[in-house]
């Protein structure tokens, strides 16, 4: 079993997985070019909120790279065309701005150095975005399996794991320890539509990865719960509010109603960097509208009539009253509110703890 | 707009339209083999609850016909054989076995007749089990119409048209009538994996009629209901049980707790044919479970990775306690439970008005 990188420096470039031709095949691609990463994090080729935000780092760099040796003057010029580039790929996922606004204050620090440098400074920032999110995987992960039942069946739903981090994942990477430590029974993995990254990413994962797993079409779920047949449900998140209401993959709330319904525990697990302190409740986070097509065809074969009216968001929005517990890599908030997470807040957060641009 | 006719008999054979080619080609099929019904019925090239009980009507009246000139003792072997092939197609829709009953019932009270002149009774209930699907059908959609509010957004889940009945359609057809009244304003269809008769062939039917409508994947019907997009629910039946519990389409429970969740009402619409008086509760329902390529493969594309374990039932139980009412041709049984099902079942029965084999 190798560990898939969905991601990677080399040399200059970003060598990326392009995740829309799994499960079929494993196609990497190089790159120096942001617009190339651009398009990728567009067209879900590069997917997941923790790896958008690394890969819009990288991306930052490239642009920077690439503009080396053009007057100093241009160079602000070049990193905010670089960042509007990159912010505007992807609007629900906050991780992609958190990490660009990390590469802005790198900027911003070092402005005046000479490019060479700057760009230097950059890298290491981008890196360490990198490294970090491993980390914050494997703090999640520690903590999240603990609230798991011996011998649990649990139900995730999208993909969250190593493709959709720079680590072994969040909800994944819980599910994927507790599985190590033998705590773990069965997976069922919602196959998530429209884009399938329950079936195509997740059951290839947790396939390569030898942990037992049963894949379902999104509404069985509830059925499972009915008959008893699940211990816990653990997802991501794209963005979390201030007061733990959850933007997640479309699809997240329905499950979340369900186990609530059933009185099954419903966690989610994600990086302090999914919070946005800054809007109060989750109906005031945009969700992406993704383009009809994306119901009304799959692997190319039309499943609709032609002209069929669609409607695709991307995300929904879980309110915090049915989340049991969010888990970050500071610990477990439990039940998740805006007083709970405030208190997250003024833990030592993962930036204080690494620095910026040192 | 041609009202589509999914089974007809025609000089002695059965014409019926392949539904698993819709959208995308409309292919009529002609046989005067029973097991080609037995097969489309397996295939879903014939499906709905009440088609396939007219389907096997028409399946055995094919089946006795062929035998019509060999000796009287092997008669009733021949139908059990028929019966029989045609009995275990599917497990779960109680329609098929009460369609089956009838034509046995007509096959007793006739089998000293003449072959030939067992063959015409056949037929006839064969059709008066097709035609009284169509009346019920009016009176389902005229009962059911009241229901909805003016200006109503529903909700609706698999198909249930005339795709699926003899008529205009259970839950669909309460649907078609209310946009024919002006009291409809649209209808979000559940595209209904794995096997997508929402995608496939509801969003077909409404377009051809015009009925304004959208499609969405299952489980966006959640998050629509928050936004407050949705008036009411309505969904079709395989088996109702004596208590009302309702197995019906995959995904239909978890639709059901959604809309309970919201406060918004969920409608069963079905012929009293589809009551089950002999089973107790729903969760004595035998549940069919299909093939896991039917959620590995979409349109011949393998869309999860090889020897990945699946799970697929085909239906699910939805608890009578979250169902505002039940629709049939003798009304609306609101709230479904018990009792009030009990009470319909003294009421005149579609048999009692029909008759058998006169």
């Amino acid at each position: 079993m190798t560990i898939v990188v969905p991601i990677a420096w080399k040399d200059g470039a970003v060598e990326y997985l392009d995740q829309t031709k799994l499960p079929a095949a494993e196609v990497y691609r190089t790159t120096r070019d942001e617009s190339e990463i651009a398009e990728a994090i567009k067209t879900l080729a590069i997917r997941g909120a923790p790896l958008i935000g690394i890969a819009a780092a990288y991306g930052i760099v490239l642009a920077m790279n690439r503009i080396r040796h053009v007057g100093r003057e241009t160079v602000a010029m070049h990193f905010e065309q670089a960042h509007h580039l990159l912010a505007t790929t992807r609007p629900t996922a906050v991780n992609l701005f958190w990490a660009l606004d990390r590469m802005r204050q790198v900027f911003e620090q070092h402005r005046s150095d000479e490019i060479k440098r700057l760009c230097e400074r950059l890298l290491k920032e981008a890196m360490a975005i990198h490294q970090e999110d491993a980390e914050m995987c494997e703090r999640i992960s520690e903590h999240g399996e603990k609230l798991l039942p011996a011998g649990a069946t649990v139900l995730t739903h999208c993909n969250t794991g190593r493709l959709a981090t720079g680590g072994r994942g969040t909800a994944l990477g819980i599910i994927e320890r507790a599985w190590e430590l033998g705590a773990l029974k069965n997976v069922y993995i919602a196959e998530t539509r429209p884009l399938l990254q329950g079936a195509r990413l997740t059951a290839w994962e947790l396939a390569r990865r030898g942990v037992p797993a049963t894949l379902i079409t999104d509404h069985t779920g509830a059925f499972l719960m009915q008959q008893g047949r699940i211990n816990a449900v653990v997802v991501g998140a794209d963005r979390i509010a201030a007061n733990g209401d959850v933007a997640n993959k479309v699809g997240t709330y329905s499950l979340a109603i369900a186990a609530h319904h059933h009185g099954i525990p419903f966690f989610v697990a994600a990086p302090s960097s999914s919070i946005d302190f800054e809007t109060v409740r989750g109906s005031l986070i945009p969700i992406e509208e993704r383009r009809v097509e994306e119901i009304t065809t799959i692997a190319g074969t039309t499943i609709a009539p032609e002209h069929a009216t669609a409607y695709a968001p991307a995300f929904d929005v879980t309110p915090y009253q049915l989340i049991a517990a969010i888990v970050t890599e500071h610990g477990v908030v439990q039940p998740p509110n805006a007083a709970s997470l405030r208190s997250l807040r003024s833990a030592p957060s993962h930036r204080e703890r690494v620095g910026v641009g040192t």
